[in-house]
């Protein structure tokens, strides 16, 4: 009893000494809550050892959830760098030994528009915790919220307690449906470990939507039942192909984390890797991709060249069992067909298509000849096609709408800011932002384009985009304060289903994944859950920085190499790094 | 017998099978040697499993780095991507068992200057290898490139060989004798082994100078003997210092890898975190950095404020006991004092000092009081003073070159590209070049300040330099181009001493300071150390990308998570990815 009364007299000192930090709410959430109120005199209460999740029965990702988070409520153990900038009373006295999950429709598939409100409730006596939510995804959502409002209190030598705030109550909901990320995993292999870690963390972040670009022109890394010679002389190597046992087991990770995988294979651009098992079928691979070094000449966005040929028999005898065996293993509602940076180069570098344009087709007849046969393949497995924004937007190749109904297709943006989503949305499809201005990852660290001269510069201060097309790089800030549907009309912005980071790869792999991804997707997190702005309507990025460096160090916990946003100085010290007090 | 012969066949089908990928010398080390033969037709011997090197005796660090190198040269097994772009004769019969380093000047102590230069000779029987050098340090960098002239060939199935080239000669030397990295362990402390992880890679990349910015307006970690407050007061924590065993630990360890320790305590300026001790030391201390949101106006260049009162008695009295501490934990020549971005608004700020400078004094005169009252403190424990350029070079606040004479003075510049180093050797000032537009590796990341609304631009394509001052990211070509006598005479550049790279970590720790410093520190290395240019004199960064590619995947492999430059798919098809074939 006497080191209860000391432990709560240490707690309560530290607890005291802090200065406030978040007048909104004193414990951070990421992302924050539509609606959070924690009741006065702010009370925690310490975490059960004994701690468990009470799940309904009938849904394995659920239960699986559930015991994770138990799990997680007494291992975290997070300590923040400053404590609860309030008052706290601890009730010491009654541990929180249990949450109970109540949802009322278990069986609701995990799909694009699923339910994932959630309201969550911690009595202030801290006796009972309660989530309540339509699916099981809802909760999902609703136990990650629970599991941030726990913390480590004390001193860090064995007095310390495991707190969780008590007369919390939380409704929440998503502003918008689709929050995705984006992964290349065809110019750089990534181990499974490595997408199943990421795909955990965007559950954390309230993500929902792991966007698997697949394939590309560098590489083919996934083996096909159908087509096996795709992976065997596509892959970077043996060690270097997702099986189809690495597939369930990512989509099975996924989904019991409440995140869909929507998988891409890019075509009829960047698909020189094809060449291997079907030269047949690849228009100008092998060859130097910017012969003469004249950019409009070039055979390909990037090195190396090659994209299918429409006029190849072979080209849609692939495809077609690409397409079967991809909504096989892949069960999402979304397929994504790619379609972007079709270059004119390659094709004219074909002899039969340049016989065959010289006869009056077009290059955009020939896309649309590809894409006409694509989609009613994709519309039939019952999936909506997704599509890059330059199968209809680019200026030199591309389809009529016709070939492209708006009732089974969206389109992805990434170029020209809010200006293309326009565009898209006007002409009547559903829109995924992903801004290279704002949401491209890779941006601004240079280019990989060997022997290039641009970078040998002794006098300029260079202050350019420093060789990266989309540079410079896109803060954390940057990314957070877009708003995606930035002039629409309502109903324009109806259109906007959500938006995706994009993580290219030419310039990262393993090494460095978590520290170029973490924590810039985490803005893009919490802007299309619950926006970027206070009740005032203000951008809220200032309160937003000691928030993001709290969740950083989390996820740096959790055993994400996040990069810092700010010196540990400035966290200690609230408004001091400032640009404007 | 069988088996071997089968060994050799699989191995030269391997060989034989690569397309010629750097003809001037077909296995890669890096930095690229002075001068390196290797007879034809080439040769190769297995490393013998019971491999040694033998070193004289009465050296402790070349001893320990012969242990070091003899079991590397058996455990690191790197595999490359591509193999030697030649055809190889495996000499299977003869492995190489040992090693002989001769030096004639065991006892030359590691300083500035200290000669570096070794021989390296492996005959092609690979009978015997040997490394000749004058002293210890210069055998260490040639026991470096001996290690990277082994490789592991086969399939990595078992029949794997472990072979090093034979019928080599190398004879190098440095172009420069200060090849250094500069780490900011102020803004956020960095454990002791991430220091160390980063000086052994240093070592391996041939840089010698470790010049550790050990303290700053945020933090103060290095535990002082006779100053034992300034840590207990300034830094982040108690689990956040270093003491006297750590600095002991890492000064030995970077002895034993052939690396200088530069010590710098900065100051009279970015000495917030010094008034936790002594506030009456510490001009402005605690105030918000930039009042009223103009620029012109600000106490510090960055949060937090804080700088010491040249007027204050304390402030002498401290410094004295610092520069003690120092030059006895440290033994290194060099002595890094700082003097870098004193700020006029904190001076200002000061009653005491305003009251000075009512009666006429100026900041100049008040710097200049500080910096002859500590330079000949330096100069009396046997150092060479290093400042950084704005000592005598900042337009508001300098010094007369009389209060730092050439003699025990170097000036280490980091604004305005080759401009300022032209003007410090045209001083007569020795210069250690640290140039923003190309050596700083923060570069590029935006900004840490907080509540900045500069970000919030729905509109422009944001191609800026993304809110970082010294923006775009410096990418590793840019690093590698820079010639640091650049628009130099003759004369002018021997007084370039040499150049570091540097990590300023207002948004690094741990967690991400592998990827932010390597490659690119590695571009550094090699300019400094046999150039940028071909024999024809041209740039090679053309021929440096595949080199640095595999030189990066070595690093990785010893355990640094270095960042890739390149997909893999460009390493494998050698020209293809360039810009011009």
């Amino acid at each position: 009893m006497a080191t209860l009364l000391l432990r709560l007299l240490l707690l309560l000192a530290m607890l005291l000494t802090r200065a406030a930090a978040d007048a909104s709410f004193p414990i951070n959430v990421w992302p924050k809550p539509v609606s959070m109120s924690w009741a006065e005199p702010y009370t925690a209460v310490p975490v059960s050892p004994s701690f468990h999740i009470v799940a309904p029965s009938g849904n394995p990702y659920l239960a699986s959830a559930a015991e994770r988070y138990a799990k997680l409520m007494v291992t975290e153990r997070y300590r923040p760098v400053v404590g609860p900038a309030v008052t706290i009373n601890i009730n010491a006295g009654t541990a929180l030994a249990k949450l109970t999950v109540a949802v009322s429709d278990l069986a609701a598939p995990l799909q694009h528009g699923v339910d994932e409100s959630y309201t969550l409730e911690i009595l202030p006596a801290g006796g009972a915790a309660t989530v309540t939510a339509v699916t099981a995804w809802g909760a999902m959502r609703g136990l990650e919220t629970f599991s941030q409002l726990a913390w480590r209190a004390g001193h860090g030598r064995g007095r310390d307690l495991l707190l969780v705030a008590s007369g919390v109550r939380v409704e929440d909901r998503p502003l918008y449906p689709h929050r995705g990320l984006m992964l290349d995993t065809g110019r750089t292999y990534f181990p499974v470990s490595d997408i199943l870690r990421t795909i955990d963390v965007m559950a954390a972040n309230k993500m929902n939507v792991f966007h698997w670009h697949i394939t590309d022109s560098q590489s083919f890394p996934i083996e096909l039942p159908s087509e096996p010679q795709l992976a065997e002389k596509g892959a970077y190597g043996e060690d270097m192909r997702y099986t189809v046992k690495d597939v369930k087991r990512i989509v099975e990770f996924a989904m019991s984390r409440g995140v869909r995988v929507v998988p891409e294979i890019d075509s009829p651009g960047h698909t020189a890797s094809w060449a291997g098992a079907y030269p047949e079928a690849v228009s100008c691979a092998g060859q130097f991709w910017l012969p003469g070094g004249d950019w409009d000449d070039r055979l390909a966005a990037e090195p190396g060249a090659g994209q299918l040929n429409p006029l190849a028999p072979k080209t849609y005898e692939v495809i077609t069992n690409v397409v079967n065996d991809l909504t096989s293993l892949f069960p999402d509602g979304f397929y994504h067909a790619g379609a972007d940076e079709v270059t004119p180069g390659c094709w004219h570098a074909d002899p039969t298509i340049q016989a065959d344009l010289d006869r009056g087709a077009t290059l955009s007849q020939l896309l649309e000849r590809y894409v006409s046969a694509v989609h009613p393949l994709v519309v039939s497995r019952n999936r909506t096609a997704v599509y890059w924004e330059d199968v209809l937007l680019d200026a030199a190749v591309n389809v009529s709408a016709s070939a492209i109904p708006p009732a089974t297709t969206i389109l992805q943006t990434w170029n020209n800011g809010p200006n293309n989503t326009k565009l898209i949305v006007q002409a009547g499809y559903r829109a995924i932002v992903s801004s290279a201005s704002f949401y491209y990852l890779d941006c601004g660290h240079g280019d990989f384009v060997g022997n290039n001269s641009i970078y040998d510069d002794p006098n300029s201060d260079f202050d350019t985009k420093g060789g990266s097309w989309c540079g410079p790089y896109k803060t954390w800030q940057r990314v957070y304060d877009y708003d995606i549907a930035y002039g629409l009309t309502a109903d324009e912005a109806r259109l906007v289903i959500g938006g995706e980071v994009a993580m290219w790869t030419e310039q990262v792999d393993a090494t460095v994944l978590d520290g170029r991804v973490w924590p810039r997707a985490s803005a893009m997190a919490e802007a299309l859950w619950s926006g970027n702005r206070d009740a005032a309507g203000r951008k809220r990025y200032a309160e937003a920085t000691d928030r993001l460096t709290d969740w950083r160090n989390r996820m740096v916990g959790r055993g994400v190499r996040a990069e810092p946003i700010q010196p540990l100085w400035c966290r200690t010290r609230p408004g001091m790094c400032n640009a404007v007090q």
